[in-house]
């Protein structure tokens, strides 16, 4: 969505752009915000894109990610939350390209099934399919971006044992919601932003025990009663899972949170990203030009502090380069670059470096092209921030506001505190329930019908 | 493996074999038995290839699927019961090859991406990835016969609803254990083996309630109090569900069991199968060559009443054809040959005629090569005596015992009835429990203890 934005915004200007045909194999646009029920294969057979759960708020402040050119004023017209839930979301983005005439380029419902690259013609051939008529067809483009993201293949570890663990063992990948784990021993495999999550969505839904196991370190936060920390998992015994502490504890469920693999089963291995998640995935000149083939670019490759408008910076810079408002420098100006990122990268220490590590790799993109600078340092500040709001109050951080470098907005508190909202929907996030009403939800007397 | 044990075959019996290369996308062979308690995708990031559940024991007599030039006398040593668990059969499946050298043809972990075919040259180009090192690579084969099963890629309905459902929905593809299942209200959406079988699994788990919905005709089976049938589902409100008679219920679970579908992502659609799940798939000459190049050819890609033993006779046929020992007839011919065997297909009326219809296919195939024949009116009476003895008890059909047609044994009575029987190993099966053990199942007093 931010490429297609980004060649409609040079066209809007007068530049002429190239015929550009964007492949998705989802019903309509949204990525991971694309919410189905579905989990494992969808309608047509193929992967389920979505890691999104029905009960998903934001788990970052809305003013990390805000569009520097699509405010959420603009969106929404008045003040909204700083953690607004997935609807909320997905209608934000939605908004920004659904009145402007974009998704003519788009063909829904097509799955790429192989990229070719012809070193004598230079132009790839994408092999693709059509689900819902099941025909193949193959075309010729000078460019191929891909900008199907990295969160959607789960790495799923083993542990012996698991093959006659009688509960359910998912991923979080496949993770819907947590109405079910109520009344349950609950184990989170992990201790990243999915443990977190979703054990706190288990504790809110009225899991029994919410128990994070950690391979390497505990994320250490104020966990309310029910909730704790333990090592790694060594076995399960049944329905008992093995402590590398010598603990022993029985479980009715288990949740992998364990993360996800870069992997592009469309792609050969010359053209496939390999990497770990991280902030600055090797051969990627300016973190989107494949550098064994710069005619071939990724958005969103990098694990995400900014997002949204990261991905805009991304998208303007490639849509230049294709568009030759911009010149690749030689080969090994290239890799030099790279290099001095790499060994940045490596230096970072904690969390305060990794946000303005990238907070300056978004900068040194948006310099380049016309799309709107805006206050990193404050963002990144919003982010650190974020992060301390959570190792004070891991339950409860969604209820903090704060102000927009884009319009200088303040968010509104939302009408409910995050912990006692039951309702995810959009409507009843820009509801204005009677004050009657949320007394009643703080005090327990009448909660918020379940959906 | 039929179609390598096949080509090892004739090579014992003097004949040249060409070059063989088999890509297997998981780490060993068995296809669907063998079992995985990973669902979604696999540590590859890849779709998972079985549906097979922990519980699962086979559901039709071995008697019908037994290979003709390999019994279970021989794999065993002694008779067993007619309806073995699931570890038991992938042993007598991979015991058959285990000994002999066709392992070293297979590339496991190898996933096919893409296939095509060369008009000129009459050659395919396969694009493969060795999952384990990440490479791509091309080769090219003159012929391709596609093993790779058509019960892998569910077919997945949506019911209005399905969204906000607050428990848990998962595809029998999906469905690795009714041990969860426990104290809880069961729907199972669907009227087939997959419905019928996972049902009984619950029912065995002590699911408090199993109730089916079927979108044209129940199975009518006598089930026990607690399971029953209902017509189909119009929507879901919450975790109520609405049957089109009226009935709402509200349910801690749901299992689609609604069927596969033949799906293959590798294969551009000049060279895939599109059928449904039936016992004459259109456009394969002998049910195996494809009609519009006859250089390609399916394995199995029936619905099913012989199995392995069916596989078999297939493969010595696509053998023959591949080392010139057979020769295909005219297009024409061909065409002919296969609307007379749609002509009869579309007659058919009860499963007697089905069963006979897949006999005569079967037969068929043998009499043109050197598979061991073997009595298949006979077999065709054991599966028309299945079908009744499931008329007649749902639950307990499995401790029927029959006898072979290849070796005269009459099959063991399994030492524990099986709805009795919670412990699935071949440990177990091949064990001989002490008499008063067998006896306190029988009578409740000691269960044996759950794996």
């Amino acid at each position: 969505m931010a490429q297609l934005r980004a060649f409609e915004s040079a066209q809007k200007k007068g530049h002429e752009i190239p015929e550009i045909v964007c492949y998705e194999k989802q019903d309509d646009w949204g990525g991971q915000w694309n919410f189905t029920w579905r989990n494992g294969t969808d309608k047509y057979g193929e992967p389920v894109h979505s890691s999104m759960y029905r009960n998903l708020w934001s788990n970052g402040p809305k003013e990390g990610l805000e569009f520097a050119e699509y405010s959420f004023d603009e969106h929404f017209g008045r003040p909204i939350s700083s953690y607004p839930p997935r609807e909320a979301l997905w209608d934000y983005i939605d908004g920004r390209v659904r009145k402007s005439d974009v998704k003519k380029y788009v063909k829904f419902a097509h799955a790429v099934r192989w990229v070719d690259f012809d070193e004598t013609t230079s132009t790839f051939t994408v092999h693709v399919q059509n689900l819902r008529s099941g025909e193949t067809e193959s075309e010729e483009f000078d460019h191929v971006i891909v900008a199907s993201g990295h969160f959607t293949f789960p790495n799923v570890p083993d542990f012996q044992g698991m093959d006659t663990f009688p509960g359910q063992i998912i991923h979080a990948h496949e993770f819907r919601g947590a109405e079910s784990l109520a009344d349950k021993d609950v184990l989170l495999i992990g201790a990243s932003y999915s443990a977190e999550d979703i054990g706190t969505q288990a504790y809110k839904m009225g899991a029994r025990t919410v128990t994070f196991s950690y391979r390497s370190a505990p994320m250490g936060y104020d966990w309310p009663e029910g909730m704790e920390e333990q090592p790694l998992v060594e076995k399960f015994d049944g329905a008992t899972a093995h402590f590398s502490n010598g603990l022993k504890r029985k479980f009715d469920a288990v949740v992998l949170c364990t993360g996800y693999i870069h992997h592009y089963p469309f792609l050969p291995s010359d053209l496939a990203l390999n990497s770990p998640n991280n902030l600055y995935p090797d051969n990627l000149y300016r973190g989107v030009v494949w550098e064994k083939n710069n005619q071939m670019f990724y958005l969103g490759a990098q694990d995400q502090w900014f997002t949204f408008n990261m991905f805009d910076a991304q998208a303007w810079y490639v849509r230049d380069l294709i568009l030759g408002e911009r010149e690749l420098p030689a080969k090994e100006e290239q890799r030099k670059n790279i290099d001095a990122w790499l060994e940045r990268f490596d230096t970072l220490r904690n969390v305060d470096e990794q946000v303005d590590f990238q907070a300056d790799y978004v900068r040194d993109l948006i310099q380049e092209t016309d799309y709107p600078m805006f206050d990193l340092d404050t963002v990144a500040e919003i982010f650190k921030r974020w992060v301390g709001t959570k190792r004070e109050d891991i339950l409860n951080y969604r209820d903090v506001t704060y102000t927009s470098v884009i319009t200088g907005t303040k968010a509104a508190q939302h009408h409910t505190p995050w912990m006692l909202e039951l309702d995810d929907s959009l409507e009843r996030y820009l509801s204005t329930p009677e004050p009657d009403e949320v007394r009643d939800i703080f005090e327990g007397r009448e909660p918020v019908k379940r959906r």
